[in-house]
């Protein structure tokens, strides 16, 4: 297997030099899309868009058909594991995802095992498989999970939670409780992860949304040591090619130099850090992954594009190891046309840049 | 005038030695608590426990009839500012506070002036006098006011947020119309500040709640810039006292330096933050005040000490500089007798402490 055409999104990240800097956006299928909405319409709900492998490679490409992006990322749902796990999930006019069995009981949590993610994530694996070949090998795709401690959050929140009033109750309380599920939730996504690279991911991403709620020293424990421990049990390899990793704690720029040691390739960043400040304080360990904050896109494209320009003067003239992205998924509320002007900005400014270091 | 009796709280900020670690908690007047919840029945509402100085006053004691704290503070709502100029304040249940003319038009910002404290917020500088007579010199009282940038959130937003889209939008597509809102909003706060103050505040806090969903350039120009004009701006000594001041950037872990910079006595933390860090890189120049994860107390009052040591271990043997809080206000859902267990347990820990250093 050979690397993708356009594969500076993977250079970027194993820090090998590229013409300009690369971008994708989190969430770039979305409902800023007005035909991803028309999509979710014919397909009656958000869920059978995740669980029908044709509907979910349609939307995945439609940002791509617009933009020049340079990757693109599998549309599923980060609560997809949950839901194979037995929790019953649905969703809620304007209160997001929830479950119909929370795990709160202490039987339920010690009954709590894996899934085999070619059995009952079927339809990721092959949504992943029929995406690369629809991607023919454009831009490389990449997979993702949520982190343990995220899907935890859900798990036992029942949903989005303001307050993680009963996770972190267990977290002090029965801290050996919420070990258990984060240990099994590891073996998942590990696996989860590893079937979506053996059926075709060129990269995964963890997204940790909700590791930046907790105080340090809990989050190196409940956290970062269960992404240490799914960074090292990923397929680094596959068909002679690098599979490179990248971990995202929104909320975590206070503990980048430890995110950086669990091994992983790069790291997202959020909008709230500085990406020259992290840079410096990460050195040549990792790409870095970020980190405009998404609400610029509702400004004018001219101040799109200044803003974008002082991520990339900030990160510094480099010609590798930056892949741009948001510091969050894109709102639905962004005009379409305002991405058009972030892409561009992003690679003309880069290519500008590149001149200047040469 | 002399300090009160218990001057542990005004003697940490000023980084004089004290006996032990002072502590308050933000929101320690609150839902938590069976005897505020009946005093709010009585006056039928929460704005009416604002404006009725009699029970801002009732309130306000509350805790400390309850648990040995070492500072009280003023109970009022961080929104009083906005309603003075206008805005028309009112409370939903379920969504929290809402303006009824929120400030979107470009006339209508123009239009906007700061408020006489002597005058529209008479209700708060009685509220303060009266709570000073009643503390009789037992304590010392906190006022307190919303950073302009926080302000500016509810007030173009129309209340609480979850993506600040509307005033983002502003920050980056006219920042002359925010910086405009920011300004006259600094102008209230001082006025506000030092109108409490000479009612009878032995110290000022300062909340930026939402600072901290700002980039880290954006938090410089929109947010810290108008801190350290109050600060600069603040009344440092009454009757032969310096009145300290405390900035709370919640998230701001990232900024503790240029927040050390504009001039205040103390930094407040947030919880994401190991407090022992944060001195080492602020160093001497302010005190620290936090930063216990507020779930911390819906867990045993074993597991409450031994969280609550970790704090004061993490900040080390110093015998001042620290004042002991939550990282964030206390829920409503924590059980009132827990609240006493973190007390005693700051107040044992840190004496233990000090005889370990002496």
């Amino acid at each position: 297997m050979t690397r993708p055409c356009n594969d500076s999104f993977l250079r970027a990240l194993l820090k090998e030099p590229t013409a300009y800097t690369p971008i994708w956006l989190m969430r770039q299928a979305g409902r800023y899309l007005p035909e991803y909405c028309e999509t979710r319409r014919r397909a009656g709900s958000f869920l059978q868009l995740c669980k029908v492998p044709a509907l979910a490679c349609e939307v995945t490409l439609q940002p791509l058909a617009r933009y020049d992006l340079d990757a693109a990322i599998l549309f599923s749902d980060i609560l997809t594991i949950p839901d194979a796990m037995g929790l019953g999930l649905y969703f809620t006019d304007g209160e997001g995802p929830r479950f119909e069995r929370p795990l709160r009981e202490e039987w339920a949590i010690r009954d709590l095992t894996a899934p085999d993610p070619w059995d009952h994530l079927r339809y990721v694996t092959d949504a992943v498989a029929e995406i690369r070949r629809a991607l023919n090998n454009s831009v490389p795709l990449i997979g993702f999970s949520g982190s343990p401690y995220t899907l935890a959050c859900y798990m036992v929140e029942g949903g989005a939670s303001g307050d993680y009033r009963r996770i972190k109750s267990m977290l002090y309380d029965r801290p050996d409780l919420l070990h258990h599920i984060l240990s099994v939730t590891s073996d998942a996504v590990s696996a989860y992860l590893n079937a979506q690279i053996e059926s075709g991911a060129q990269a995964v991403m963890i997204f940790d949304s909700w590791g930046g709620s907790l105080s340090a020293a809990a989050y190196q424990e409940f956290s970062l040591a269960y992404l240490r421990r799914i960074v090292d049990g990923l397929i680094r390899e596959r068909s002679g090619e690098r599979v490179p990793s990248i971990v995202f704690t929104k909320g975590g720029g206070l503990w980048l130099e430890a995110i950086a040691d669990v091994g992983c390739d790069a790291i997202g960043l959020d909008w709230t850090i500085d990406i020259g400040e992290a840079r410096r304080r990460v050195g040549h360990r990792v790409a870095l992954q970020g980190n405009l904050d998404p609400a610029v896109l509702f400004a004018s494209p001219e101040r799109i594009a200044c803003e974008a320009g002082k991520v990339l003067d900030s990160y510094g003239l480099h010609d590798s190891g930056h892949v741009f992205n948001l510091g969050h998924g894109i709102s639905q509320f962004t005009p379409p046309e305002h991405v058009a002007a972030l892409v561009d900005a992003v690679h003309s400014h880069s290519r500008l840049q590149r001149g200047k270091s040469a």
